[in-house]
């Protein structure tokens, strides 16, 4: 399918008309935020109703932002004249959308009900998810029921690590107890080694997750696991390595018998609802795993078709977008009030940066324009103690968004209430500031904040939550009008470490930059 | 002490002539970045050698930031006129450069060593330092003697927290076996919960740190604590208990009979070095923490004693504030290639941005410019699986912090190898790009780095990296003319909190923000 060939975004009427009204009501100047957000709400008593909403499984509440009746409007003009429904359309299509690398994006289609109505071409598709699924859920249940495995290693790096982490820790609760998981990322020997510290080879899964089976870390750690398993007197490598691959072959030659595979249009970080997810599905079950896709889909069904207006992946990415270009703010500070959402900053490290963190449009000319801000955070109330300071004083204002659960954990309710407390004042005082206070104690206030709040942190809402953030990220980059599903600005670093892996040996230090040779010197000193 | 009036930093010739030469000779235009690091280094010869040095424990390498030597020489004339070295002085004599809470700032006392010589008015200071440490340690040596205890729970928050756990972490080659740390911190019940588990009452030590021993979460956690040692058929609280504190008899009135306790002069961002660091005395013993003080000593020494052109923490400090004032860099990326550092960026988050993060001076008016960046990021080789793709190819350029360990750990010498050639061809890649091919396999390249070497992980090195931030953070406080130890910002959160609190019962929305409100009964259908 293809579809219509869309301007670039600066070149759009709307983009001029917000740059205009951001000059004439946002810029701040001197003695002035130039938008109030204390005068915002009152003079629009409506302000919450307008600039909050539900979506499956949550409730975002976007009216402490920077943001008026008027720049949204233009918002969603700027997604009109970018065609980013068309562009949604293409991708619920299986059309190109990774125009660069010639693909389809279609991790949408891993939580594809199985009988639900798709594209004729995609059924083969859809047919084959649900053969992987179940196979792998099947695998995953047989673990379960396996009393003498106690401890899961999965042994990946960036999206076959930080989507699965992520999700076990944060459904631990989910869990059934008497099991241990345990991630392997690092190339440093440090992390592998702490953790075959606390195994014993007949009680220990190893899962090894490479889409290619040649990823230089995860192929160095499962190497060393493997000698270790059999250093310490473990059998039978078939029964304690599985792979998550697309190089079957390559697992066999390793001595793997279990694979599972996913198809070359699901993106590593795209990739927790595929085969990757497999210590996901260990921990929380089949069922479990089901229920999280499923909250996926109710997420994707509601960018599918809900009014622009009202479509929360698109209002995020929107006000993305407005942010970054038009306030000009580089980062989002992410606070999920919950520690079991701990890895989620880390995990939307790579899935907004690594997606959006791109210089030229669809074409390959460089664009005038800023793209990704940078995204980092801690839970709350940690990142109080910590840096909250800068947020509520610094010189700068960054945004920060809010992540709360709604449903207390079965005990401790009044610890909930607390640290739901907190998140509230936070943002609370994020915006109202404090004014009258001598110079040391005076806040600014006017500092914008999203709060969202889950319904419950369950495998679905985790799934909605997750599946929000891919979408919002595909509708910053469709207006951005870059490719958000290719990476090509890590192959350097790569090229360039197999040059230097050599040098070690031969101390060699020729066509090499002064600041590299002096390096490589300064550290042969002690390995020469 | 009193030290010299110190002109606000932008009112300097230095400023004006930084800012000059800035717009010169590094300010991108159309087609031009400015600045070419390549022809920087084609032009000097000495470029490696006159912007890389040796410190103790460490070697840093700035040659490939956006800085040249006419730069340099204006930002060491900068701190000239702003009398950094007297501040610094001050800082050493113990006047109260903590203008706003009229204290002094002496976490560099806990490291002096016994005997060394001091101001005659810090001598019983010193005095009393080492008392509570030769106490602190000896207990942290009988709890290694003591193998019945397996298990050591830090209870604390913020500085009562990072610190500790990032050196526990880092250090962890250095620690006995034997003996598992744990860091309870948050607020959330799930985090505490989820360590209890894992833990018998009669094999654990729970450490309460807290200086007035009524910080909401910790005690929170720590009653927690206490009702599940009891619960689970604990018995001596007094031998399972310690605090960390300067309210002694609150935690007497808690059922601790152990306590120690420091000075009011040791801010929650500097207190490793005091007994919050129990848990990590504990995990390397009585030599290996007096080895870390010993480090960060020698840091001190040459913070106070090198002349400023090749001060380490000066030059750093220096290159911030060049990048935050005059590049207009929003961002710090750290990237430490050494799994062991892997908390490090959380630490320095918090030393950082709580200290620099102010918008006012220390007279308490409004600053026009900008302070703390804000410090981000992940060990690598992580990092490069996630976010590097957008510091290589993204719209912004973003410093980055490489960190690498010269010598390898005892096994494993070729990943070590691997692990520090990813280091330098990052570094590489950043700086020298790819050109040539198309538009999305493009790099800009000209992004810059900083590259620090330690010698080896021991507590000696991680002293001496620990003190060089602190003193960095010290440096740009003290250009940018602000109080760089006081976070009055963090109040109004909490009193905004205790508000909130009894609202969960009343539902009473009155005098709150309509968004606030909204939430709060969004949150409060299912509470009620």
């Amino acid at each position: 399918m293809a579809w219509p060939a869309r301007p670039r975004c600066d070149h759009t009427p709307a983009w001029g008309a917000l740059r205009s009204h951001h000059d004439a009501h946002f810029k701040p100047g001197p003695g002035s935020d130039g938008f109030s957000l204390r005068d915002a709400f009152a003079t629009d008593a409506q302000r919450f109703e307008r600039f909050s909403q539900s979506a499956p499984h949550l409730f975002a509440d976007l009216s402490k932002g920077l943001i008026d009746a008027t720049a949204e409007a233009l918002l969603l003009e700027l997604a009109e004249q970018c065609a980013v429904a068309s562009h949604r359309d293409a991708m619920f299509a299986g059309a190109q959308v990774n125009t660069t690398e010639q693909r389809a994006a279609m991790h949408w289609l891993l939580r594809t009900p199985r009988h639900a109505p798709v594209p004729a071409d995609l059924q083969a598709d859809l047919a084959s998810v649900h053969s992987t699924l179940d196979a792998f859920l099947a695998c995953a249940e047989r673990v379960r029921a396996d009393a003498a495995i106690t401890d899961v290693v999965n042994i990946g790096i960036g999206g076959s690590d930080l989507g699965p982490h992520m999700a076990v820790r944060a459904l631990e609760r989910h869990t059934s107890p008497g099991r241990r998981f345990h991630f392997v990322s690092n190339q440093d020997p440090d992390e592998l080694t702490s953790v075959l510290r606390q195994l014993q080879p007949e009680r220990t899964l190893f899962l090894v997750a490479s889409k290619s089976f040649t990823t230089l870390e995860t192929m160095g750690n499962a190497r060393a696991a493997k000698a270790w398993f059999e250093a310490a007197g473990g059998s039978d490598i078939a029964r304690h390595f599985v792979g998550l691959t697309s190089q079957p072959q390559l697992a066999q030659a390793f001595g793997i018998h279990t694979t599972f595979d996913f198809a070359d249009w699901v993106g590593g970080r795209y990739s927790l609802w595929s085969a990757i997810g497999l210590s996901l599905a260990i921990a929380i079950g089949e069922a479990g795993f089901r229920a999280m896709l499923a909250g996926a889909h109710a997420m994707d069904r509601h960018f599918a078709e809900a009014p622009l207006a009202r479509n929360l992946p698109v209002r995020l990415g929107l006000l993305d977008v407005w942010y970054r270009n038009f306030h000009g703010f580089t980062h989002r500070s992410m606070a999920p009030y919950s520690s079991a959402l701990q890895q989620l900053p880390l995990y939307l490290q790579q899935l907004e940066m690594e997606s959006n963190g791109k210089g030229v449009g669809t074409d390959g000319a460089r664009l005038p324009y800023a793209t990704s801000a940078v995204v980092w955070g801690q839970p709350g109330t940690n990142g109080q103690h910590a840096y909250f300071q800068m947020l509520h004083q610094g010189a700068d204002r960054v945004p920060v968004e809010f992540i709360a659960v709604r449903q207390p954990p079965p005990n401790l309710p009044d610890h909930h209430r607390q640290l739901l407390g907190n998140a509230l004042a936070q943002a609370q005082a994020l915006m109202q500031g404090r004014t009258g206070a001598d110079g040391h104690h005076h806040c600014p206030g006017n500092r914008p904040s999203n709060f969202l709040v889950l319904d419950d942190l369950t495998p679905a809402s985790l799934g909605a939550l997750i599946a929000l953030y891919e979408h919002r990220v595909f509708v910053a980059g469709s207006v951005w009008g870059i490719n958000s599903f290719d990476q090509f600005g890590v192959e350097l670093g790569k090229q360039l470490a197999q040059d230097i892996g050599p040098r070690w040996d031969s101390g060699n230090t020729q066509d090499l930059d002064p600041s590299t040779a002096g390096l490589l010197r300064h550290l042969l000193a002690t390995h020469g």
